[in-house]
Formats: structure tokens, C-alpha cells, sequence
């Protein structure tokens, strides 16, 4: 950790007051480090301080050390602060039978789009077997047949143990995961959903869309959290279509928005530029 | 009625049989009409036929009704037909204090950007008075202040009847209308409502989209029917929001994709070119 | 100037160096002034460092003089430096015949949607006049016909030297300005050009458009510059046509991107948003 | 060819006179085929008639051949008539040494996403090689280094031939084809450049655009023909950008665009949705 030429990432968040953001860059400032950029926030309606500060110069763990402590100096004790050394995160991605995400996930990490390395890919269902083990990656088939949500959820659960993820991503995973499962990696699994949320929530939105006869579909990015499609939004998109549209078409002009939103809310996630607050996300990106 | 050189549109609503199309364009074709458009569409769910022809060509009101009944000899006794020389629509307005969407109509009014005519404009407020004034336009202010809504609504009609629309056109208006007021104009009243329907439906749709944290906002044009914000929808759009928007920021931007989606929906009904089926339109832009 | 409860906006521009962005905040932190917002961005290929803040709490002049006196203290001789009382701005429209834009513009100023004021409107043709007069705002026909480009501007600049205005805003004015004129108003004359620059510089962009075939059209505000279609980019934005689409109905579609842009750009110009820096602009939106 | 269950698409382009639409029409409903789309179109420059309808119904060859006979019957001798049994197209795919366009055309294939089949890919760099291996597919490395263009195009050709390819899809394939390897193709070979065209014709368009500062950034995909960059477009898309964007972040957003649009603009062709007419697409979606 903490060597020299490498970039790191100051996260805070706590209540906000006067000259907050003023004292945290004064800190900064006097060691000296050179900031690469610099965004901040206060909520409106809980008076809550956000910020983010990318930046090099740290070039020992001592000096490291130093500057959190002279960062806590500032800020009241339960104040939630972070120094991240900028370093790929460690991945997970979950299938099922749809492809069209994991490809654009699998070809992204073969030429590291991303800040990240998927470890591992875990389905419910074994068709994409192949397509992930063409990039040398390893495919961990875990039926959910004949199990009890628990019982597949402790299978997936001991694998995912293996390779000490940062992130879950959720690249089209047809299984509601359990509050239980999803307490173990809070606003650290991110899923596609196919509607623009909160529109069509729960199952065959295309079709609901098709019923209500919108003219636009549109596809949400968010973080999983114990209540189905209610999570902190990402990111959202959405596609024009006409009458003529069926619902199967709604699904591949769907596909196209969810393929290109996921690898979006990837990229912000993957570089710390997201805060969870309440329901809702800061972004800064 | 049916002068040379006037365009006329022909609409048909019916249940699709094979050759339909071509049978109907054959008679278009024996009466030798120059066609400008011709599209049509055949529902999957329930079979039914559409069709919106433009053409020029009908000199006197004996070719018209001859080619009416020609129409109606390849077509069932229920289907739907309507041939219509092409007129300027007759439209009052709807209001209440918001002037963006009322002021953009005046301006498209004044200088004929639409196919319609705004002969009066209705209001349970009086603040925009002077700005239809402006125009030369009546301004009925019709106040719902200690009245029951039967009894607003009967002053309304009283006055929208000296008016004989076509259309009503709910810019901004903050009422309900009762379903026997919406019964007098099937597919004839068009709101424009803050949100990108389904998705918050009801009252304060900037707050709740505030409160759920969504990234993108929206707008939606429609026809008004008996239940609240579930009617057909003629066009939507959106813009993306970060978490700085104040719910009254979001407000803000709201309004240019309402002033600008009304104005758009109403263009497409002026023109003859939607359809309603159930609760879906079909449009043929 | 300067009372209390006032809101004040600091621009600064200057050349970059280490810490400049704290050293400044520590000015505005040492006058116990409220930030409501502060933007800052340096260019990556010269260098200039550029300041947005926004803040409150200037109760008296004596304040505003020892702010900006210990501002230059830490900024050199050649930085250039605003401290801005928030009030709206003067403003005088130009068009020539089309009503779109500036109809918008009247109906927003009326409303005060605008942090400005129309002071009157000049035009090289009458047909508008009706249309000003209506919100009782001075309009003023200034022919071209008959005279040479300077002396047509000599007329102008009489008529617009009586506003003392901030802001000219071409709102469809179809005559070029001379460098003698621009040069009067640098970087405050903002024009709405109908085409995505820099692609189809020059006249008839619709029918250029129309001949290459695009598939997208679009529309451009920019500050007007001494080269034709050159000046720095505020906003653009463009709007998807398939090969039905006439010159005359690209024009249409055109001409709704145009309204919204340029209400856009006016929007972030009135509120001192926009630095311009060679030929670009940088926005603190 | 033409067995029973078979879809088939007719095209028809030829000079426009009145009626033909329907005498077409009449064709296809005497042979009692079962219409699945049908659209057409009329060029106003120039009055051409494009016509493009898709139909099962035809059983056996000698049906096949009496259609195109009766439809000859209402052509003039020089309409140009094809009646296409829908089936993959054969594809070759060029490439340099960027791969997000590839990958995203690998994924595509491996999973008949497309109405086509990828048969090889050739590249004149050789980094590319282990992506196309993967998907088990021949990729040959034809460098150009020490070689004229024609040597290097005689070499591509003796590859390409061997595979007979409908289609060549230059994705990211960053070397000019000579007019007499386009003439091969005609309206056969499709390109993704990285600009919104016509703006930023030729090398580094991100960096040029980058330079004018533009708040808008665009992909095109486009047939090739002689002429660099001017070729008929059949698909494009823009992003929004602002001032801190460099030109590297803009080819990054870029890349997203470029890896949607050629996709989008390949389902197009692959379905023969598109007839090009002098320099312009006639796009039947």
C-alpha cells in the first residue's frame, strides 16, 4: 500500500457545518499533495457533507497514517471517511441465460475497460458456461432447482467467499437475492434492471409497457437493497419507440439501453465516484 | 365543403380480413386521387385495422359521397370511417396559473404554426387573463371556489358550448375533470402531465421523484379519460437530473419538456394522424 | 449596490498555480461569507485556472472593497476579477422575420423566467412589430435596405447605445455583423445558429443537411465572434430525421431546437455562468 | 432456395408513375402471398421509387419465377427488382487494433443476434488475433508494412475472396480503401468513423472537435465509397459533453456510440431495410 506515483481517493461523509470543505482542503493543502479533482455536496434535506478528492503524493504509509489523522482533527467522531489507494476492484458478476451483458462485462475486462477484474461468474443456469470460460475466467454453475432460496443462497454465498469480491454485479441475475444475502454487501451489488424505475417494477415490464402504451422504454442501474427494484438509482436511459413496436422488439431495443447502462454505472462504481444516502445516490463523476 | 384542390384525409378503423389494404387503395386509386400519404397498421392483440390516407383530388360533394360508399362496399357495417377535408381544428384551452405551456400555444396561435384555431381560453384562475388578452382571445375566468366540481363543470360546458371545439386542450390545468365531462369529448382533451407516466402518478411528481432519487425526469402528453393520469399516451420525453436538482430545479426543467411535448402532441392530433385503441394510440407521424 | 441579503457572484480568470483555488476560499472563508456554490476548472492546454462562487452575507461597500482588495492580494497584477451584485441583467433582442425564437423569449421575459430584462427589440424588418408591441416593449425597424453594412449598424448602434444594454441577443437575425460592430460587445452578443457546428457553416443549413443526408440535425448558441459561425459553443443539441423529412420540415423540427437552445444559453449567460477562453467556453451549470 | 415457410423481401427501386404502388401490390395479392411489412417511398429530387415489402407464401421455385415475371409486367425495362429469400448474410470484418467494436460484433454473432454470419476476420495488425481466436473464428493478419496500397489490397482480396462475403464491415479498420477495392463492393462495405459527419472529416476527429470546443460529440456509420468520409449515411448518434472532457474521455464516450451505432447500422443492412440513392439512404426500419 500507499507507494509513491500512486493516486488515491479521500471519501468522507458527515454532517455538514461552516467552512467544512474549506478545513478538509486546508489538510490537504499542507502535505502537499497534488489534487487531481475535487467534488463536494450537502444534502438539502439532512444537511449531510459529501465529498471527493482525488489526488497523488502520498508516498509512505507513515505519511498516510498522518494525513487521516490530521483529516479526523476536523471532523466529528462518527464522521465515515475513507483513503482508498486507486486500485481494481475485485468483481463477481451473477448470470442467467441472457448474454448480451455478461459479453459486454467479459469483453471489457479482457482489455481493462474498467478499474476492475471480474474474478469469477456465477449462473443459476449453465448455458453461458462457454462463453465465459473463452476468457479463461471461472463459470460456477449453481442450481436453483430443488433448493430452498436459503440453501442456493448459502451455495452461492461459500463460492463468492473464495474470491473476496468488493463488488457483486448483477449482469441480467433472474433470482431476488434474500434481505440476508444482501446485507453482507451493502450498496456493493449493483443490478441492470429493465425498465425505467419506478416504472414497471417486477416481472415482464416490456410487457407492462406494452400494455400502458408508453412511447418510450427505458432501463435503470441500481444498487440492491432489500426491497425488489427500490434500490439507490445509478443510472437511467431511455429509447423512443411507436406503436409498431411488440414486445419482443421492446426487449432487444431494451437490451441495447441495459447492455450500455450497466457498463456505465460500472465505471462510476469502479472509481469510488458514488455515495449512497438514504435511497437515493451522489454521483460524482 | 369539398372544393377542388383541397386535401382530404381518410381515416378507417375496422376488423383486419386479407387484402383490406389493397382493396381500400384500389378505390382511392379508381377515383383518381393523388395520394400524399398513405400508412396503415394492423393491432396484434385484437386484430383491427387502421389506416390514414392524405390525397388531393375531390372536386365536388358528388365525387365525395361516391367515394364514401365505394368505401363502405369492401368494408363491414361497423367499421369506422371518417373522410375529412382538411381544416383548421376549432380548440379552447384549458388553464389554470402556470403560464408556460399557455403562452407558447398564443405565440404557435398567432402565427399559425398549428392546423388548429384557439378560439377562447378557460381558466378557474384569472392571473392569466392578461396574457391572452394580449392576443386578442376571450378569457373565461371561470372560478370553482365554493362551487361543487358538477357545478363548475356545468359553467364550463355552458361556456365551451358557445365555442363548439373540437378539442380541449388541458395546458396546465389543475383540475379533474368529472367523467361526464370527459364523455363529451372522447379523445378530444389532451393534458400535458409532469411525469413520465406510469411512473408518479398523481400530485407533486417532482417530489416523488425527488424523494425515489431517479437520474432522468419526464414528461407526458395525453388523452384525458375517466381514470386520473391512465390515459392514452401521445408522446413522452425526458432529461437526465443529477442529485444537485432541487425538487423546484427539477420543476424547472419539467416545464420545457411539457411546453415543448404538448405542443408536439397537439400538432399530431391537429392533423388527424392518431388513433386511439383501448387505451394505446397509434400514430402515423 | 450591496446590500444585505444580496447575493454575489465571483468570476476570477487567471493564470494557474498551486493552491490558488484555497487560498481564494480562504478570502471568502475569512469574510464569514455563506458559499452557495463554488465551481473552479483549469485548462489543461494553457493553463488558466477559472472561479465561479456564489455566495451571500456582503451586508455594505466598505465589505465588497475589502473583499476584492484581498483577492488581488493572492491573485497577480494580470488576473482578471469580478465580484457581481446578482441583478438581471440588460438585454436587447434582435430578429429579423421569424417569430419563433423570439416569441419564446417575450412570453419568458414577461414571466421573468429570465434572470433579464428585454429592453426593446430591433429588427432590419417591420413584420415583428405587432408581436413586441403586445408586451408594450419598445420596437424598433431598422431597415437595411438602400444603405451600406456600416451605415445600417451606425443606426443600430444609436438605438442600441440608449439601452446601455449587457447582453444583444440575435434571436433569428439574418444580417452579419461587422467585426467594427462585434467588437463593441465582445463576448456578449450570443447568436442562434440552425445547424449542429461546425458542420453546414454558412446559409441554407437545412438544405445542406438535406443534400449530405444526415440523419441528425441539429442547432447551436455561440457567442458571436468577427469569423461567421466561429464563436464560441454555449449549448447544442440535434434532433434524429430519416430520409422522409423535407428541407422545409428539417426547418420546422429545426426551429423548436432553436427556441429551447437559445432560452438555454440565455439562461446560463444571465446568471454569469459561462467563461469563455480562446475560442471555447467553460460552463459552471 | 424458395422452399415453403420461407420469408421473402422484395426491392424495388425505379422511376415513379402513378399507380405503380398499387399494380405492385396487386402482384403480391394475386399470388396470395401473406404481406408482412410493406413500405415505400417516393424521392422528391428525383422521383424514384423504392419499394421494399416482405411476404411468406412462395412454396416452390416456379412461383418464385412467376412473380418476378408478373412483376416485370408492370416495370420498366430498367427498374431494378430483386426478390431475396431471407437468410444469414456472409460477412467479413476488418479491424485494426481497437477492439471494442469487434468484441461487440464477436458477442453479437456467437449468438445470432444478427440476420448474419461472421466468416473471418482480417486485420493489418496482429493484436487482435487472440479475440477472434476465441470465438473460433479465422483471423488473418494482412500487415501493410513495406507494401504499396495495391499490394497490400491484392492480398486482402485473394482472402476475402476465398469467402464469397455479401458484406465487409470495417470496424475500427483505420486504412483507406482504394477506389477500385471499393468498386468491388458497391454499397456493400460499412464503416463506423468517429465523428458526427460532415463535421470533422479525416484523422483525430476528437481531437478537432475537442479544439472547437463543441459540446457535442457523434459516431456515423456509413456505406463506403470513393470519397473519404462522404459516403451515405445510415445511422448516427451524438453524446453531450462539457469543458472538462478531454480528448481522450471523448474518445472513450466515443467508443460507446461507435460499438451502438455500428451494430444498429449492421441489423439494417443484414435485413435489407436499406436502398441507397446517389449519396443519401432510404432506410425502411
Amino acid at each position: 500500500m500507499n507507494s509513491s506515483n500512486k493516486t488515491h481517493i479521500l471519501l468522507v461523509e458527515t454532517e455538514a457545518r461552516k467552512n467544512l470543505s474549506h478545513e478538509l482542503s486546508s489538510v490537504l493543502y499542507r502535505h502537499n499533495l497534488e489534487i487531481i479533482s475535487n467534488r463536494d455536496f450537502i444534502t438539502r434535506d439532512d444537511n449531510i457533507y459529501f465529498k471527493r478528492s482525488e489526488f497523488s503524493g502520498i508516498t509512505n504509509d507513515d505519511e498516510y497514517v498522518k494525513i487521516l489523522c490530521d483529516l479526523y482533527l476536523v471532523l466529528t467522531e462518527n464522521a465515515k471517511v475513507q483513503l482508498i489507494e486507486k486500485e481494481k476492484k475485485r468483481v463477481v458478476v451473477f448470470c442467467t441465460k441472457e448474454h448480451h451483458c455478461l459479453g459486454d462485462l467479459l469483453i471489457r475486462n479482457a482489455y481493462e475497460d474498467f478499474n476492475a477484474e471480474i474474478l469469477a461468474v456465477i449462473s443459476n443456469w449453465d448455458s453461458l458456461a462457454p462463453l465465459v470460460e473463452k476468457f479463461d475466467l471461472p463459470f460456477h454453475h449453481i442450481s436453483h432447482e430443488g433448493k430452498s432460496r436459503e440453501e442456493h443462497e448459502k451455495e452461492i454465498i461459500d463460492v463468492v467467499y473464495q474470491y473476496n469480491p468488493e463488488y457483486l454485479v448483477l449482469a441480467k441475475y433472474m433470482r431476488i437475492l434474500t434481505p440476508q444475502f444482501v446485507s453482507k454487501y451493502p450498496n456493493r451489488i449493483i443490478n441492470i434492471h429493465h425498465s425505467f424505475l419506478p416504472a414497471f417494477i417486477g416481472a415482464n415490464p416490456y410487457r407492462q409497457a406494452y400494455e400502458r402504451g408508453v412511447k418510450i422504454i427505458g432501463a435503470t442501474a441500481h444498487f440492491v437493497t432489500d426491497e425488489l427494484d427500490e434500490g439507490p438509482i445509478i443510472k437511467q436511459d431511455v429509447v423512443h419507440i411507436d406503436h409498431r413496436k411488440t414486445p419482443a422488439e421492446m426487449s432487444h431495443m431494451g437490451h441495447e439501453l441495459e447492455r450500455m447502462l450497466l457498463a456505465h454505472a460500472l465505471e462510476l462504481a469502479f472509481e469510488d465516484r458514488i455515495f449512497v444516502t438514504g435511497n437515493k445516490t451522489i454521483i460524482f463523476d
